[in-house]
């Protein structure tokens, strides 16, 4: 809800007709411009003004919102999958085989041109700035980590996942950003073959039993 | 060395006499410069045009030799320890304890103030930028992957070397800056018994043979 002195950010007359104080559909408009400029025009060339131009809404009403560029393209980002789902699907079935249906998934996301787009996005995010790290650790606690605990045959499930985290995000900074080689340039079969003992080892084979 | 069109770019009558074309200290100065700043004054508050002033060269040269701010952090930065010496402790004595040797090692580095700062900022420029990512990953493949394949006893050691360094960005990333809870607040001796393992597979354990 915003107040009333927030009224003033909202432009008369723009787009959409102009959006009114307690309209609780600004923060929404604004996520969708958000989205769609960062997915059609990339992160360098989205500004909070052209994102607020697109919602017809005030530049700093997005600040007022979102704080930061990097917080505004947390806050748009959706995972590009359906952790439930996904979930099921790798701890469903014969539990020596975890750690290669994971990391099978985990290779499959980073290999996908929109989806890796998202999770590398969010990774660069978290590391430019303490607000937007703050933000993806509540978007993954939210939505994987702590969903997924519920579900982990582990007996300290948060810590086990919290290690499959560092798994995910230490492949996404080595092969993706840093590029390490010779791993950036492994085919992606390889690449499952190698992440898959690891992840078995944390989820699976009581590693983090006290 | 510089043409001689980048001789208009050192400032007459600055700091130090000013600096002649080619001199080869300009460069090393520069550097010097930056070091200082970045960690007296931090990330932020240093600036290509506060590091030229402070090395008696115009702002353009600082770009011209670096790029970027990002990139001139990545050039300034030493490695927080001796990489050589380092290794010979890690990989001597019993092939049992080198997953366990490792991780003291790297947790270590990394619960030290001075030396955290320093690998935190790498990761972070290097996630960052792209150039920055390239610089950072010639200094690790230079200071530290080369000459540690050629000591790990493995049958593909750069690849074994790939997976440490996963490893480590992996726990930069989920511990240090997203700080993924129960992860981010066990204590160091409890993260060295976590991430041996994970260590001694990729070194030690035969991970990465075909």
């Amino acid at each position: 809800m915003m107040n009333s002195a927030d009224a003033e950010l909202i432009r008369p007359g723009a787009r959409r007709g102009g959006r009114r104080p307690g309209d609780s559909g600004t923060r929404e408009a604004v996520l969708e411009a958000a989205r769609r400029q960062f997915s059609q025009l990339g992160y360098d060339r989205t500004t909070m003004r052209s994102v607020a131009t697109e919602a017809g809404v005030d530049q700093k009403l997005v600040g007022y919102f979102f704080g930061s560029k990097h917080a505004l393209f947390v806050a748009a980002t959706r995972l590009p999958f359906d952790p439930a789902g996904s979930m099921s699907g790798v701890l469903g079935g014969d539990p020596s085989g975890t750690g290669k249906r994971l990391a099978r998934l985990i290779v499959g996301l980073l290999e996908d041109p929109v989806a890796s787009s998202r999770i590398i996005g969010l990774v660069r995010a978290a590391a430019a700035e303490s607000r937007a790290a703050r933000m993806v650790c509540d978007l993954l606690t939210r939505e994987i980590w702590r969903p997924a605990a519920a579900e982990v045959p582990s007996e300290r499930p948060a810590l086990a996942v919290s290690l499959v985290a560092t798994q995910v995000l230490g492949l996404v900074m080595a092969r993706y950003v840093i590029r390490a080689e010779p791993l950036a340039s492994q085919p992606p079969e390889a690449v499952v073959d190698l992440m898959a003992p690891l992840l078995q080892m944390v989820l699976v084979s009581g590693h983090t039993q006290p």
